[in-house]
């Protein structure tokens, strides 16, 4: 499905159940910035973790129509639980081009390992669908999943910098590389959750120095730029977070919580918020 | 409103967003060993904190409806945010005696307080209702609330006994009981939310040692053992965890994960769940 017509500024949809699909938006932003972005956070129903595959879907479909509705020529599911389980409905659903957050992420993994051997952390329901072990299977990549409840309400406190959040990552990684009778030699750590950028430096200096680190979030930017490389050539491909996109933003709960948590996670001034209702 | 029939066995329903109000419920049964207990655990439609007044008063008055169609003769609101945000309307749609888990845990605090200044703790939500401080203000006290996000993803790791969670609640309290220019003297501390009992001794060893810990759950069992005995003087009182009591639940998310999570909260085998859908 690719019936998007090129204009002179694309105009993207982005969509997370939250704010964590900010940092996909951030780096999006980094690598197309001549482009006009509209985010959908569809705040008054996450967590999405918790619902049904057929609640998310029907959720997540609301919203990119609605992102639709909003002249979005590209839609981007920046939420790993409704990629793992909705994406096929989204693009069924969806006129523009889709693209999800986990296959871009896989991909880059299966690149950078040459072990072959891959650590995806995420939330519980990002593992427990094993979208990313489905992804890197069929790369012919061993996967290691390990759920890191605690990563988003970190973040979500604000201690990205913070001895706690470090000890906890200590304790994670250590399960996640280590196996009975032996590690787990993974070369590459996916980080399969939109959190978990926040705290990037913190796990690099945490995570074993050998373990090259996949952040779902710029995988998706890059394949979203290939993506419109090739359908518009034209395009500048100039990068840098100089404010020059024109942002827009949609939250189904409060304008203002969005406003106020969002601008940590995007690292711009989230202004132009309207608030949303979506029915049932 | 008092239309409760008295039976040999008294009925109980208690209500909760999801696992947390099973403390309520086992201080309950150690309190009232001869009642039989109705459990729901709107477990598909968590977390309330994030959901409008009017969108909380709609699922809980949902709930409810459902305990008392299942005979409950008395309804328990284990629940601080749908008791901050709508006790009253469902007070209003129910046709027994309702019991929220504000007001009990307010009564005790102020009992327990020579200072007349205590120190609550519980989440963003419960926090921002600020239903404990116009409960405890109602009773001359000074109030100073504190939201601890990090307590409820902890106690769901399972971490009730872990370094990473004593280091938070050094913090936490910290925070709570200091003040620029001077401590905060409060005599005691308040567990304004259904998961803190399972770290209360953690947080008795990280409180100061004169201050006092009022257990919402536990104050809530009192208030209903003397609702109880005023309409009913035959209860025998006899306490204890003697698995005497007949338990029922119902969630409205998976039968399988409230099992699982459910016997960590309750110390208790979580046997006789049945999965619940109720229209929205």
């Amino acid at each position: 499905m690719n019936r998007m017509v090129p204009s002179p500024k694309p105009k993207i949809g982005v969509f997370d159940s939250g704010v964590g699909g900010l940092t996909v938006l951030r780096a999006l932003i980094e690598r197309i910035p001549e482009a006009s972005y509209l985010y959908f956070g569809d705040t008054a129903r996450l967590p999405y973790g918790s619902k049904s595959a057929s609640t998310v879907a029907h959720y997540a479909v609301g919203a990119v129509r609605y992102l639709q509705d909003q002249g979005a020529e590209l839609l981007v599911i920046a939420c790993n639980t409704a990629t793992a389980l909705a994406l096929d409905e989204i693009k069924a659903a969806a006129d523009v081009e889709v693209v999800g957050v986990v296959d871009p992420g896989a991909e880059a993994a299966a690149s950078a390992s040459p072990r072959r051997k891959v650590v995806v952390i995420g939330t519980e329901a990002t593992v427990s669908s094993h979208a990313y072990r489905r992804a890197l299977e069929a790369r012919g990549v061993t996967v290691r999943e390990k759920a890191c409840p605690l990563f988003v309400p970190l973040v979500e406190e604000g201690w990205v910098e913070h001895p706690v959040t470090e000890q906890v990552a200590r304790i994670y990684l250590a399960e996640a590389f280590s196996e009975e009778g032996g590690d787990f030699d993974a070369d590459v750590l996916v980080l399969g959750c939109t959190h978990y950028p926040l705290i990037k430096p913190l796990l690099r200096r945490v995570a074993p120095e050998h373990v090259a680190i996949v952040d779902s979030a710029e995988s998706t930017a890059q394949a979203v730029a290939g993506q419109l490389q090739s359908t518009r050539p034209s395009s500048s491909g100039e990068s840098g977070l100089g404010g020059v996109s024109a942002l827009k933003f949609f939250a189904t709960d409060s304008a203002e919580k969005f406003r106020k948590m969002g601008t940590r996670f995007l690292g711009l001034p989230v202004e132009d918020v309207l608030h949303v209702d979506l029915k049932e």
